[in-house]
Parts: structure tokens; sequence; C-alpha cells
């Protein structure tokens, strides 16, 4: 059982993830296209979209490793 | 039963987090994308934003802890 | 079950209170983006709505700390 | 099984709640920004519907604590 | 197995009824912000509207309380 | 079981009437909006309309009722 | 089982109906908007099509207090 | 088992006769506001389509009750 | 089992019907009252349409008769 | 299990089916009502399309025929 | 078992290639009706693509056919 | 349980294949309806996408068949 | 359960990759049926994209013959 | 169990990046096709944002390496 808590915390992580970051990215490289002179701007705001909608699935990662060595 | 608790806690908030926040940057950059010299106060509006998106997930991220350890 | 049930509250919550803020600050980005004149008015409501869509997630937050405590 | 259905009931009417709280406020942002002038009316408006909106999901609340403590 | 039966007729009924109101009222600001003279006949029938929509969420949470004390 | 299905049908019964109505209303709103001297005439369809929308789930109402008396 | 079954035709049928009146109702109402000369022949046509659209709901709520009684 | 059989070729006939004629109906009257004078052949299509959607849902309404009896 | 398997084969087959001829209709409903000339062609299409639409749907209503009569 | 692995063939055949034909008819109805003269060309190209969609589904009719006279 | 395995591949199989075909035929057959000079070119491309589509849902067949007969 | 596995395997690699060829190919004539002249070009890279699209698949399809063969 | 763990790393593998590679191919044929002459760079673009999507399937592809010559 | 788990983390990965990488890479190949003279700004973009997506899906593949060698 705690492989597959690991797997699904992993799983909906990297799912929230890869709709979030898909898209922050996507409007940036939108925006970019659009008005290439603020390009530092608005990566700087992805970066810290980006990094934003990481931490949680980061931490089931790491709540994932965990569960692993522990069991 | 405790890691699969855990798993389903940081997992859906991870996605809930992935998408609110995904919504909230991609708007913000899409904004400074039209109008670069309102940069300060989108991002200060998409900082007090994804704080407020991130509130319950990392209940749920304290609370995967938790029962992790009091496993 | 009791950390089941604790991980179903706060996990919905946080799914739903990510959908509902995402859409609320980003429509108050957008909202800022057009007409800044109007930004403390805007960020005023969004503060408002933001609260009042935290309510049920923060309860399911508290009632999941009670079944965590009492198990 | 009490507490899971405590959790149930807060967790579907905080979904619920982020939903329609969602929509309306939203909404009204919008409204607010081409029309500053509306302000007090919409924001009423808004008002009596987030009221009429939260009334189902807090007294799911209020069973779902009933149910806690009764358990 | 009734307080199972209880939260699901009141999660159910909040998520109807949050879905609901959401359209509805989220027409009615926008209305308004169009017209603002018609504030009055929108509002009415909002009103109905709401009531109407709350009339069967509402009569399952009193079957939700039914079920919980006759338990 | 009783309890159970009573929960079922009045839920979706109250789902169901939510979603409809909420079409319904939201668009008679709208069109009141547009052509105020229609009011009589749109909220007429309207109560015709909410009416026959509701006509199954309150018939799910009564059998709830029916079931949670006969349990 | 009985009950639940009865709940389950009565709930599905609630739900179709709800959306299949819901979307002709609010076309009506649309179309009376619009046109409001022809209210009477769109009104008819509403009249007809609800009244196709509830048949086979009704039936399911006939079946489901035929599956009460008999149990 | 055979009625919950029943309910579900009830509940499954309605909920797609449902989407089926409330497109169709829908779609009508929103022709019919636009050009009255094909009122006529309009609703002959839209008899013929109803009809011809009912087929298979009046079939499992059939079969429910044949189910129905012979249990 | 057997009169499960009869009510899923009408079910998916009513509602996958519902959801083809409902396309279908509404977009000759569409097509007519754009150009009443074309009429008769795009009944005839129509027909033929449907009448493909209509034959798995059929064959598993046939099917289920089987399966009814065969228990 | 074997009526119940027939119905599911024929079920979703159907479901797949009427998705499948419903948007090439209503697409080739949308291309006659436009361009009349196209009539042979586009109906040539519809059976095509529909034969090639109907290919897969009366397999599956096929085998659940096969299935329930094996049994 | 191998029954309710035949009918799973079938059906998905068919309920992939219905969607897929029906995307492409209905862009095709909306091509031609805008330029009808490209009627072979178009057709051309349309019967590359089903039989590429078709590939893995006759495959799927071919291994019903063959957990069928096996059984 | 090998053959339900193959199934399966089958089945959401048909799935996939389908939506993911379907948008493919619809598109290409889509383009080679408004251009022509690129009828090459289009097809050349429509056959380096189909054919990246069906990787996955096809080892899923010769997965099924080890399965199969190894039961 | 080995079977059925390479089936669902391949199959949800599948449908992933379908999507991706699908939204990917069909904007590249769409980018270059409007400009032609940057067909060079779009297709590597594409290359990269469809590689980067590829990984993850592939990876799955190769765990879920690990899983079938292990068991 | 190990297997399973491992096959969900993989799945649920490749389906996300799949999602987020394909959103990304074809709005990156909108935007070059509008303004080909931003090519490396965008592709830099770009892989930026594919890292950022393969980042958990590929923690979720050494999970399920770790997964498979230690059962």
């Amino acid at each position: 059982m705690e492989f597959l808590a690991a797997a699904i915390a992993v799983g909906l992580g990297a799912f929230g993830a890869g709709i979030g970051n898909g898209m922050i990215v996507s409007k940036t490289v939108e925006g970019i296209s659009r008005q290439p002179e603020l390009r530092g701007t608005l990566q700087t705001t992805m970066f810290i979209g980006v990094g934003i909608v990481e931490v949680v699935p980061l931490i089931g990662v790491v709540l994932a490793f965990l569960m692993f060595f522990s069991s």
C-alpha cells in the first residue's frame, strides 16, 4: 500500500504540474511572440509562477520518497 | 491507510493548486504583455492570489506530513 | 478511516478553492490591466470574494485537524 | 464511517461553493472594471448571490460537525 | 450508512445549487452592469430564480437532518 | 440502503434541477436586460419552464420521503 | 435493492429532463426576446418539445413508484 | 438485480433522449424565430427527428416493464 | 446478470443514438431554416444519416430482447 | 459474464458510431445547405466515411452475437 | 473473463475509431464543400488518414477474435 | 487476467491513436483545402506526425500479442 | 497483476502521447500551411517537441517490457 | 502491487507531461510561424518550460524503477 500511495502522490502531482505549467509557459510564449521587448519581464513572471506551481508537487515527490524508503 | 490518505491529500492539493495558479499566472503574463507599465501592480495582485490559492494545499501538505510521521 | 476522511476533506477543499480563487484573481488581474485606476476597488472586491470562497475549505481544514487529533 | 460522511459533506460543499462563488465574483469584478460607477449596486447583488450560494454548503458544514461530535 | 446518505444528499445539493445559482447571479450582475436602470427587475427575476433553484437542495437538507436525527 | 437511495434520488434531482433552472433563468435575465418591455412575456415563459423542469425532481423528493418513512 | 433502483431511475430521469428542458426553454426565451411577435408559435413548439422530453423520465417515475410499492 | 437493470435502462434512455431532443427542439425554436414562414417545414422535420430519437429509449422502457413484471 | 447486460446494451445504445441523431437533425433544421428550397435534399441526407446511426443501437435492442427471453 | 461482455461490445460500439456518424452527417448536411450543387460529391464522401466508421462497431456486433450463441 | 476482455478491446477500439474518423471525414466534407476542385487530393488524404486510424482498432478486433476462439 | 491486460493495452492505445491522428489528419485536410500547392509538404509532415503518434500504440499491440501467446 | 500493470503503463502512455503529439503536429501543419517558407524551422521545433513528449511514454514502454519479462 | 504502483506513477506522469508539453510546444510553433525572427527566444523559453514540466514525471519514472527493482 505504501508503493501505491507514493505512486498516486507523484502521479497526481505530475498531472497538476503539467496542466499548470503548460498554461503558464504557453501564455508566456504567446506574450513574447507579440511583444519581444518584454522578454525579460515575462520570463521573470513565468519563473515565479512555475516555481509556485511546482511547490506542492515537489513536496509530494519528497513525501513519496519518504514513503518508499520507510516501507 | 495512512500513506494513502497522505498521498490523496497532497495529490489533490497539487492538482487544485496547479489549475488555480495556472489560471492566475497565465492571465498575469497576458496582462503584462499588453500593458508593461502595470507590471508592479499586476505582480502584486498575482502574489496575493497565488498566496491565497496555496493556503489550503499547504495545509494539506502539513497534514500529510503529520499523517506520515504519526503512522 | 479517519485519515482518509481528513485527506478527502482537505483535498476536495483545496481543489474547490483553487478553481474558485483562480477564476476570481485571474479576472481581477485582467480587469486591472484594462483599467489601472480601478485597482483599489477591484482588489477590495477580490479580497471579499476570495474570503468567501475560502470559508468552507478552511472549515474543512479545521474539521480535518479535529479528525486527525481525535483518532 | 461518520468521519468519511462528514468529509464528503464538507468537501462537496466546498467544491460547489468554490465554483459558484468563483463565477459570481469574477463576473462582478468584470462588471466593475467596465462601469466603475455601478460599484455599489454590483457588490450588493454579489453579496446577495454569494450569501445564497453559501447556504447549503454551510448547512453541510453544520451537519458535518454534528456528525463529528456525535460519533 | 445513514450518515453517508445524509452527506451525499447535502453534498450533491450544494454542488447543484452552486452551479445553478452561479449561472443566475453572474448573468444578473452582467445584466445590471449593462443596463443599470433595470436593476429592480433583474434582481426580482434573480430572486425568483435562486428561490426555485434552492427548493430541491433545501429539501435535501431537511431530509439529511431527518436522517441524522433518526439514526 | 433506503437512506442511500433517498439521498441519491434527492441529490441527482437537485443537480439536474440546478443546471436546468440555471440555464433558463440566466437566459431570461439576459433577455430582460436586452428588451425590458418584454418582461412579462419572458417571465411567464420562464415560470412555465422552471415548473416543467421541477416536476421530476419534486417527484424524486416525494419518493425519497416515502422511502424515508417506510424504512 | 428496489429502493436504489427506484432512486437511480428517478435521479437519472431528473438529470436528463433538466438538461433537455433547460436547453429548450432557454432557447425559447432567447427567441422571444428577439422577436416578440412570434411568442405563440415559439411557445407552442416549446410545449411540444418539453412534452416529448418528459415522456421517458415520467415513465421512469411511474416505474419507480411501481418498484417502491411492490417491494 | 432485475429492478436495477430496469432502472438503468430507463435512466440512460431518459438521459440520451433528453440531450438528443434538447438539441433538436432548441435548434428548431431558434430556426423558427429567424424565419417564421418556415414554421411548418421545421416542425415537420423536428417531429421526424424526435420520433427517431425516441425509438431506442421507448424500447428500453418496454424492456424495463418486461423486466419488472417478469421478476 | 442477463437483465443487467440487456439494460446496458439498450441504455448505451439509446445514449449514443440520442447524441448522434441530435447532432444530425439539429443541423438539418438549421440548414432548412437557411435555405428552404433545399428541404428535400437535406431531409434525404438526414434520413440516410439517422438510418445509419440507428443500425448499431437497434441491433443492441435485438440482442437485449434475445438476452431477455433466453434467461 | 458472456452477456455482459456482449452488451459492452455493442453498447460502446453504438456510442462510438453515434458520435462519429453524427459529426460526419451533420457536416455533410451543413455542406449541402451551403453549396447544393456539390450534393453528389459530398454524399459520396459521406457514404465512404460512415462505412469506415461502421466497420469496427459492426464487427463488435458480430462478436457479440458469437458470444451470445456460444454461451 | 476472456469474453469481457474481447468486448473491451473491440468497444474501446470502436469508440476511438469513431471519434478519429469522425473528425477526419467531417473536415474533408467541409473542405470539399469549400473547394470542390480539390476533391481528389482531399479524398486521397482522407483515405490515408482513416487507414492509419483504423490500424490499431482492427488489430484489436483480430485480438478479440483470437481471444474468443481460444477460450 | 492476461486477456484483460491485453485488451486494455490495445483499447487505450486505439483510443489515444484515434484522437491524435484525428487531430493531425483533419488539420492537414483543412490546410490542403486552403493552400493546395503545399500538398506535398503538408502530407510529409502528416506522415511524420502519424508515424510518431502510432509508435506507442503499436508497441502496446506487440505487448498485447506477447501477453496473449504467453498465457 | 504484472500484465495489468504493464498494460496500464503502455495504455496511459499511448493516450498521453497521442494527445500531446496531436496538438503539436496539428499546429505545425497549420503553421506550415500559413507560411510555407518556415517549413524547416517549424519541423525542427516539432521534432524537438514530439521527442520530449515521447520520453516518458517510451520509458513506460521499457518498464512494461521489463515487467512482462520478469513475470 | 509494486508493479501496479510503478505503472500508475509512469502512466499519470506521461499523461500530464503529454498535455503540458503539447500546450507549450504547439504555442511555440504558432508563435514562430507568426514571427520567425523570434525563433531563438521562443525556443529558449520553450526549452525552459518543457524542462520544468518534465521534472515531476521524470522523478516519477525514477521512483517507478526503484519500485520495480526493489520488488
